[in-house]
């Protein structure tokens, strides 16, 4: 960007996934990119484009995706008016949490340094309608500590090509980061938390059905560290998390 | 009911109001009730009726509605049964968290002695997507020990014909007793808890419309005492709390 005729914003969005095509822009125009963008536009026309920090898959949530996009210079409004102008013409399902002027140089994709993913978990025999569409729900009963010690294993870095879904490309690099993943638990909802400098294709979704798996006894968490150091080892075939329960919890970014 | 002949189950309901037209069977089928019985009758066509706590408006959610049916005895189905079998006819937004053989002599509204309902309030420029359609958005600031005072008011049993809206009939008793009425803050959220034994029309929404503008200093606690001794007395036009915020979360039945 060119900050002499040019002003950029940072966007913090959260969205309840359902009813979208995901983040990125769609042929359809249903991509939650879509909606973002066609509001900044009506408020002025001059904004090209709008970039997230990466793509979350449909049906999944955020509370904290963050976005840039750059105005030409001289728009007079502030962070403040531009979370109002794009609320009132977004609907209730995806929201400007926080706006306001980027720092220098940032991006919202390249500056990121970490992402954090929360999975939800209902365990029960039933789903209460405020948690539909926002927890998976699995009757019982999981072993805790079964799964904690899964989550223990995956932390650090590792190729976790045995947590990726096939895009039908091969990853350049299948190396991540797993910096924390922590398993905590109050009543029925159980909820995984993974804070990594990058996931896979449906990587949190496949780390949280072999944890699923392992605390109901079908994994041990050894499984999960033999398919880390071999990913192309013979397996079961994986459980993928239904997107429901996923949401971007928040991007990281230096200094914050 | 004939205990001979038919077998009384008592039902735990949670829904999510919207999109329903309340409760009470309508002539749309959509009341929530409607619903219910088509699943009833689906399982069992001898079934003539279900009988609920009391009625709860459009877009009112619900946690623990309680109702009750009564299906010709030699019926096999159990609690769990039932439970099962409704769930897998009803949409994810009403469900049957409980279902069991009620106890002798019960039925859902006359053996009632109590209800609890829950107004939420999230306080601040955005409402998340989680919370749309489930909480009542206001910029604050609202004064929390103001709205300790105003519902403090409230509590005992009075006359609140102040505090409920016209559905073209006076009520024959007005006066209802609330046991407890509490305020409780947790970051934006602000929730008013009201446990009484009977609540007029919108009474509910209509206290805390009350309350929230005792937060906002735009009336005084003792103002609201001045309605409850003289509901006939001038006052400013009343604000109706929408629909989105309030839940049934219980109704207490003796011994529970």
């Amino acid at each position: 960007v060119d900050e002499e005729t040019m002003t950029r914003f940072r966007l913090t969005v959260a969205y309840d996934g359902r009813g979208f095509d995901g983040w990125q822009s769609q042929i359809s125009g249903n991509g939650i990119q879509d909606l973002l963008l066609r509001a900044l536009q009506e408020v002025n026309p001059g904004i090209p484009t709008v970039q997230g920090s990466g793509r979350t898959d449909a049906g999944v949530h955020a509370e904290g995706q963050v976005a840039h996009f750059d105005v030409p210079a001289g728009s007079r409004l502030d962070g403040r008016a531009w979370r109002e102008a794009l609320n009132r013409r977004l609907p209730a399902a995806v929201r400007v949490m926080e706006a306001g002027v980027a720092p220098p140089g940032f991006h919202a994709r390249f500056s990121a340094i970490g992402k954090v993913y929360r999975y939800e978990i209902h365990e029960g025999p039933v789903l209460p309608p405020w948690r539909a569409g926002w927890a998976w729900q699995l009757r019982g009963p999981l072993e805790l500590s079964a799964m904690e010690e899964a989550m223990a294993v995956l932390v650090g870095r590792h190729d976790f090509s045995a947590f990726a879904a096939n895009r039908g490309r091969p990853e350049r690099d299948p190396c991540r980061t797993l910096f924390r993943a922590e398993v905590t638990r109050e009543g029925p909802e159980i909820r995984l938390e993974f804070d990594g400098d990058g996931f896979l294709y449906k990587m949190v979704r496949l780390m949280t059905g072999a944890v699923v798996r392992t605390g109901r006894g079908k994994h041990r968490p050894q499984d999960l560290a033999a398919w880390l150091a071999d990913p192309g080892a013979e397996r079961p075939s994986p459980l993928t998390a239904p997107a429901d329960g996923l949401r971007l919890v928040r991007v990281r970014y230096e200094g914050a």
